[in-house]
């Protein structure tokens, strides 16, 4: 691998470990052992590499969020809510402490709020769907509560899990798919419902 | 106002309006106008601050889930949980970025996660309540989920709403109240849920 993207990878690791204000360039360069002015050859200060970061997880989120066809089966939307929480949990120091990293960083939050505001629509795309097909019932009214209760509970779900349940594994991702599916749930045709309760009482 | 409480009411609003971190004892001083040495006779450091501004939100958050008799009507629950909101703003630094507060101090950490812990509970017994007295249709197992939807949500709303609405205001504690009843609607006998509805439109 390069070293920027060795760069690159350490620090995303380090960020996801202590949090992004606790870790200094110094420390990336003295945990790949290389010299600090080699860091900066590469990227001038942490921004930089914050910066490089938050396009990886922008892309990947973006490619995850362009839905022009999907499947309503309630199997696919696990399956789809499981890859937003695998790439959050990739990426989770953004969702860590967000209120700090976006006010020292606002082009960053900007950017962030815009990847919500995606999300919030493809849940709405989503729903209505589901609604013309008959699995959803819900007034417009509803979709929209429901879509932004969505968006809140994907957004903090680590968060949350760290601080109530102290974990940091897989099954924390799993409880996190079944939380949001629990918000759809009452929403649900029965048959979709039973489906969604088999399959939780599955993963968890 | 005796000094030692003029300094733990400056403090907060610092910690509110910057967040914790970055505020310092010197700047709590400055915004007050006395010496440092007259703020470390009372307090000795940050920390011994945070501790007793902690002690504060956690008696009156205390005294608000501290229930043992309550109106199942749809009015009585938005003005319960409009107080447990006015309780969050009002010390709202703890619910931002939290991950780091808590990293940096844990025993205020396992205090505040008892808080979350207990509101869970007392959600809980509401709904069981609401239950038994046929206002609410849902499974025990869906009640477990749903209450920890509406703790996750009620814990992470005004940090949501500073990143994507950026807002801080009161419209955005009657939003919370809002989207908090919207997970319990579906769950509601029609004419509750059509209340709800009515006072959504008029809060909103």
């Amino acid at each position: 691998m390069k070293t920027r993207d060795r760069i690159l990878h350490t620090s995303l690791a380090l960020f996801n470990e202590f949090g992004e204000p606790n870790v200094t360039t110094l420390q990336i360069a003295d945990e790949m052992d290389i010299s600090p002015g080699n860091l900066y050859y590469h990227f001038k200060n942490k921004t930089e590499i914050l910066v490089e970061l938050f396009s990886w997880f922008e892309q990947q989120m973006n490619d995850l969020l362009d839905i022009d066809d999907f499947s309503a089966s309630v199997e696919d939307q696990w399956l789809f809510l499981h890859l937003v929480f695998e790439n959050i949990a990739q990426y989770r120091f953004l969702y860590q402490d967000m209120v700090n990293l976006f006010g020292r960083h606002e082009k960053i939050g900007l950017r962030f709020k815009r990847i919500l505001e995606k999300k919030r629509k493809a849940t709405i795309l989503i729903c209505k769907t589901l609604e013309a097909q008959g699995v959803l019932t819900a007034t417009d009214k509803e979709i929209f509560a429901l879509a932004e209760n969505i968006v809140l509970t994907a957004t903090y779900w680590i968060s949350y899990a760290k601080v109530m349940h102290g974990s940091q594994g897989d099954s924390e991702l799993n409880q996190g798919v079944f939380q949001v599916m629990s918000l759809v749930a009452p929403y649900l045709r029965a048959e979709e419902r039973e489906q969604l309760q088999v399959m939780g009482e599955a993963y968890l």
